[in-house]
């Protein structure tokens, strides 16, 4: 098998000028270009992958944004993601952004340079403007973005639905939402499914939706602050699982019985559910075929095969295990 | 301020040209170089924060490479890692490895092409050849990779000691260890610490000691099935926090009572051990303190600064809870 050393004999140049034709960068003159080229044709040579690669600008690497790696939500779809790349031997790096704008940039800059062949967005600051100037092949998941960019998410407000009409039906008869961040669209979408059910009915207030972040850390104390000013709450819908079992966790504490004095809703169905004790009863997010699908998407837009559609909801199920009163 | 354009505009050449120049890149006579060298000083030019790290083939980005992205010890010290290394304005990308060479190698081609400043290894199973021939500065965490490398562990020999002593000090009569991956050093470590305490004792019988993979997954029935051969074990000392969360389930589906009947105590010490009920007794690793030292180290070694030691093991320090009967 012909070597690039032996390319750059034949065409009498160094081997940094075939490279440089391999890769189209720096200065070669259009002659050098043609005598390297015939020599590689002549000697049948295929450069190996690193350089195709690197001529095409590539190297066969996508990027996953996360906003929150302590999120098992965001561990399984990584997972889903890596594999399905792995398929098309695609190598996933993740980019861990808090949701922070300004670390989202920093790692927009810092890979932009790096020859990323396409990028996966579960966490998305970014400006519709933004996203169009980066060229770069982009499908995001759970966050809207931009038009031109696909989106992967699941039925947020029904699956809101399916849970509060749940615990309707169970015989609550006060229940209080923990929500996700304001402004994000999932969380703004789960607080208006519980709102379509219960904001007409006579014991409603706003004070029963307590803002939050997704996250387990504060659950548990805000769970606290709001049985503690209302103690008749019996039903419990969660913007997401570690919220939770954040409140599960407060029940515990407080000696009140889930599922006979309060019952719990999660959302998002991570294998924590099934590790606490009653399990968690939730709403059954396709996960992983969320990530797999963003990434089968990623693959074609980056091989550029035609698109069908753009915006994919994926169905919603609603799980109950201990944390509810429903009948086996 | 002086742009790059002014600086191509002055020394009579193009901004590529002078581009090439900041990147030592490409084709440039020897006298243009010194024109645009001359009109850099002329203009206290100085290049911005890409094109400076471009042209020292560096963007201070470190990568980071994970075993288990499931499992929170590592989404701690990926936090500690990324915190750090902004203080120094460096980017941390992740790669979860599942301990697959074949994956870790794909990173690594991957990823060495991409002017990665550092590498800080929590999954290695490269070779200490290939360790070197890498020839890019790199830290491991409880990982023992190559002499040349710097490493930061905590006494997990010395932790699995305080736990079994707290179990026997405590009334356990017959303690079981629920072990990770034969050959891993820590998972190693960790059993050897428990061997270091029952080894002699009468009731002791290598089956108590069960294999596993440190996963959340399988822990359950792994302890389900031990309790079917051994129901009068009274105390398990797992390999780490996940495994003790699956045995404590197990526990809780026999109606075995924790901690009356069976102790329990884990290893890590990961958010998660005080959201279950009750708290899981567990060794506490410093694991943010370990991702801060072992980004402190990569810092040093990227801009060489002198190392005094080059390994480093961190106290760990037993924390009883709910799921062990000691004295209050």
């Amino acid at each position: 098998m012909a070597t690039i050393r032996d390319v750059a004999k034949l065409a009498e140049v160094s081997v940094a000028t075939v490279s440089r034709v391999l890769n189209r960068k720096g200065y070669v003159h259009a002659d050098t270009v043609q005598r390297v080229n015939d020599a590689m044709k002549l000697l049948n040579y295929t450069p190996n992958d690193i350089a195709r690669s690197l001529s095409k600008k590539s190297s066969k690497t996508i990027a996953l944004f996360i906003p929150d790696i302590t999120n098992p939500f965001f561990n399984e779809l990584a997972l889903a993601v890596e594999k399905t790349m792995q398929k098309y031997q695609y190598t996933t790096i993740l980019c861990n952004t808090n949701d922070s704008p300004k670390l989202e940039r920093q790692y927009i800059q810092s890979l932009k340079h790096k020859y990323i062949d396409g990028f996966i967005m579960a966490s998305n600051t970014l400006s519709v403007e933004e996203i169009e100037q980066l060229q770069i092949p982009m499908v995001s998941v759970d966050r809207i973005s931009s038009p031109a960019v696909p989106t992967v998410s699941s039925q947020n407000r029904k699956g809101a639905r399916l849970a509060v009409e749940a615990l309707l039906n169970q015989g609550c008869t006060k229940i209080a939402h923990f929500r996700g961040p304001k402004g994000l669209w999932i969380a703004d979408e789960r607080c208006q499914g519980y709102l379509d059910l219960v904001e007409e009915l006579p014991w409603f207030t706003t004070k029963l939706i307590v803002d939050g972040n997704f996250q387990l850390k504060g659950a548990v104390e805000a769970a606290n602050q709001l049985f503690d000013k209302y103690p008749d709450i019996d039903g419990v819908f969660a913007g997401n699982d570690l919220i939770a079992i954040g409140v599960l966790r407060a029940m515990q504490e407080r000696s009140i019985h889930v599922p006979d004095q309060v019952q719990i809703i999660g959302y998002d169905g991570i294998p924590l559910t099934e590790m606490v004790y009653p399990e968690l009863s939730t709403v059954l997010q396709p996960i992983y075929e969320m990530g797999e699908l963003a990434a089968q998407i990623l693959i074609n837009k980056i091989e550029q095969e035609p698109l069908v559609a753009t915006h994919h909801q994926l169905e919603v199920k609603l799980v109950q295990r201990g944390t509810t009163r429903h009948k086996h």
